[in-house]
């Protein structure tokens, strides 16, 4: 992305590809009024902002469309420019024409995420804010979407800088003893600022702490189906999938029936991974399989463990549940043994229940006929904590934010440790200016050409 | 689609499906703004028409997005009723929330051109200008959207809405005279009559012709590539696409790649159809292909007969094209020999071109290298005789309307027959209600609940 070329002004269809009943077409910047007015039917610039004005497009005089023109003026624009947001019809030639007839009279293509790039520059929203736009966007559920709107809405970002604020005051106080350095003075409060450090490094902390659950409700929590071969592996999965097409089903060019294992139970995203039958194996080929499987069961956040209630002894479960985990590496791993195939069983329900008691978390469901898979789910839920969602004030979603706040951390603990140890100011201003650095990162106050095009060429086109 | 519905305040997402920048959701009815209300976090019903409003779209309290609410004030808006579009961040999740909330709080989700359908009723609009709408949204070239923006803007309607009202005018002489029967009079002067229904069969008749090239504007124009296997016919067909492709390659979501053979030249859309290679064969299969691709010769409007320049001797050429034009059942139609591969041609040009000099139209071109598509495509162009396409003000390009036109002549005809044959007015009447029930079908003057039914479900939703 050239960011030299803020002066130009661009365009870009901003509604999604592909035909429609209405196509909307964006133009933002200096020029925006005079150039639509080159190929539109009525004046625009000196329009009231917020205004919608019904006209003609025209090429040669020829109408290409009858569109509706809606005017926003410089400050009170999404971007900080003047824009003119063009309604036309939603047909593939009329929108190639309308851009095609914008870039013949001096607007230039906009780049993907262009014009939130011009509404951060124009100090329209921080960076962060910025950031969220595009994954509120991008959201597919209640969690992921409510934690983008909530950062969009400013977020942690506000305290970020007010503590920002802050540490800059003493950070220069630091350095002007640096000035003064032969005068052995302390212009800046050791206790103070240690107070203030710690206060930064709670939060750092508890955001650091939050990337995992933001994660989590970002990408989707990861949970592998494990267990024997024919214990219901996959009818399970159908099982939790079956609600979730149902909600889908009605959302024209959703894509997730491409992502097949992709569940969303009370506005949390699964993500159910179904995996290779394990059992004792002198086959090469499948051990690889068992050995990916159990790599899942690794990776994902909590593990259902499948076996059949109906059919399995005691003494069995203990054997397979123990050899199990004994091959999942982290022992605090949430792991759930679910009782399958309970239609199945004939006998006395507390026969069932006391082969089973050993455990400290049981479900018994059948995957075949649906029975207790709410309370599969729920229970799901409850192992995740995430009962806050939505409410929870300080969750980072964003891998950037993430990685320069475990900056912040480390730098940040230096400068603690060298108050600590009473060091001079010209090693803790070093610090001090690291943790600023990063700070600054997160809400954009530090920004380079590169970081911005990096993030913002992610966005799509139009926006 | 309920037509008695139209108290109803209608939804929809009235842009393409999928992930945007933005998205819109149209809101249309008489309690449009009282519903948006509940949701929005400003009142709108008395803002002033054609403004917009940024706000937030609430659900108990929680923020589902900030939106832009542009407000249209009843008889000011597209449908003709309180409008409200709300323009939202573009995500899947978003749209479906935001639409969900306006069901909740009493909208019902639009049918298929219900807002079109609504601008009709209210009489925004006739109904040829409504099927223009849904004909200009599809167009994919200059000269279908040329005709459908046309339409749109009035086209014919007005012309065939006063022809109208001056038969009735006479209708309702005549039917004054069957009143008045046993008196024997004439009210209706039945020179003016004559006078009137040569006029109106003079415009049906040229619309009714003009509906051949306006199926070609909108449909594209039918080209058969024939000849012997091995002249060129595909390298002939991608030679022809490739300009397009240039063309079509930076719309996204374009769908031509789906349909091969299709190519817009000088705006006019051009259907190539690529056939089997045609021989004497025994052969029962291939049989079989060669009558299919006789059977498309037959139905394109152009059919191109390619030979190989280089090698082909005279006598070749004048067995080969004369049996080829024996199987083309009609003898008018456009047929032009192409001598292809002059690339390969290394003596004498006259020599070349008096092997040809025998037929009517010959191109000698090479679809490998290019040379002279330009000055074939030039001669398709001219061959349809296209030349008047975006000026020409009466082409009628709807099946529908072409349909009832064709009632119309028949019905005026037998009226034109009938005043020369000086029969009474009982029998005229009967026919004037017939031509004035077939042209007022046209403009919607005219219409039963299955006829809007019908046009209006073909649209998009949201539209």
């Amino acid at each position: 992305m050239n960011l030299g070329s803020n002066e130009d002004t661009i365009c870009a269809i901003s509604t999604a590809p592909g035909v429609g009943g209405i196509a909307v077409v964006r133009v933002s910047g200096k020029m925006a009024f005079e150039y639509v007015e080159k190929v539109f039917s009525k004046p625009l610039a000196q329009s009231l902002s917020h205004t919608a004005h019904f006209g003609k497009m025209l090429k040669d005089g020829v109408v290409v469309d009858e569109v509706l023109a809606t005017v926003f003026q410089g400050q009170k624009s999404f971007t900080g420019e003047n824009t003119v947001e063009i309604s036309c019809h939603g047909g593939l030639y009329i929108q190639q024409q309308i851009l095609r007839l914008l870039l013949d009279n001096g607007c230039r293509m906009a780049e993907p995420g262009e014009f939130s790039m011009r509404a951060f520059l124009n100090g329209k929203m921080d960076l962060s804010q910025a950031e969220a736009v595009a994954d509120l966007i991008a959201s597919q559920n209640e969690a992921s979407h409510a934690q983008a709107m909530h950062q969009m809405r400013g977020g942690f970002s506000k305290e970020i800088s007010s503590l920002r604020e802050r540490l800059i005051h003493f950070a220069s106080l630091i350095e002007l003893e640096l000035d003064f350095s032969e005068e052995d003075v302390e212009f800046a409060d050791r206790t103070d600022l240690k107070e203030l450090v710690d206060e930064i490094l709670a939060l750092v902390n508890k955001l650091v702490h939050s990337f995992s659950l933001g994660n989590v409700i970002k990408n989707g929590v990861p949970v592998a189906i494990m267990g024997a071969p024919n214990m219901g592996k996959s009818t399970l999965l159908n099982a939790l999938l079956k609600d979730d097409r149902a909600i889908v089903s009605d959302i024209a060019g959703t894509t997730r029936d491409t992502i097949e294992d992709s569940v969303v139970i009370n506005g949390v995203q699964f993500r159910f991974i179904d995996t290779a039958g394990i059992r004792k194996t002198e086959n090469e080929i499948e051990t690889i399989g068992i050995g990916r499987a159990i790599e899942k069961a690794n990776q994902a956040s909590v593990v259902l463990y499948l076996v059949d209630a109906s059919s399995i002894t005691r003494e069995e479960l203990v054997t397979a549940t123990s050899e199990f985990q004994e091959q999942i590496s982290d022992p605090n791993k949430s792991f759930i043994v679910v009782g399958n195939k309970v239609d199945r069983h004939t006998g006395d329900i507390g026969e069932l229940y006391s082969k089973f008691e050993f455990l400290d978390e049981v479900v018994f469901i059948s995957a075949l006929t649906g029975k207790n898979i709410d309370g599969l789910t729920d229970l799901l839920i409850q192992k995740l904590n995430l009962g806050e969602i939505g409410n929870h004030d300080t969750i980072v979603t964003n891998e950037r934010h993430h990685k320069e706040l475990l900056e912040v951390q480390k730098s940040l603990t230096e400068v603690r440790q060298g108050l600590d140890m009473d060091i001079t100011g010209d090693f803790l201003a070093i610090d001090i200016r690291k943790s600023l650095h990063h700070l600054g990162a997160i809400t954009g106050e530090i920004s380079t050409d590169d970081l911005l095009s990096n993030i913002f060429s992610k966005f799509c086109i139009g926006k």
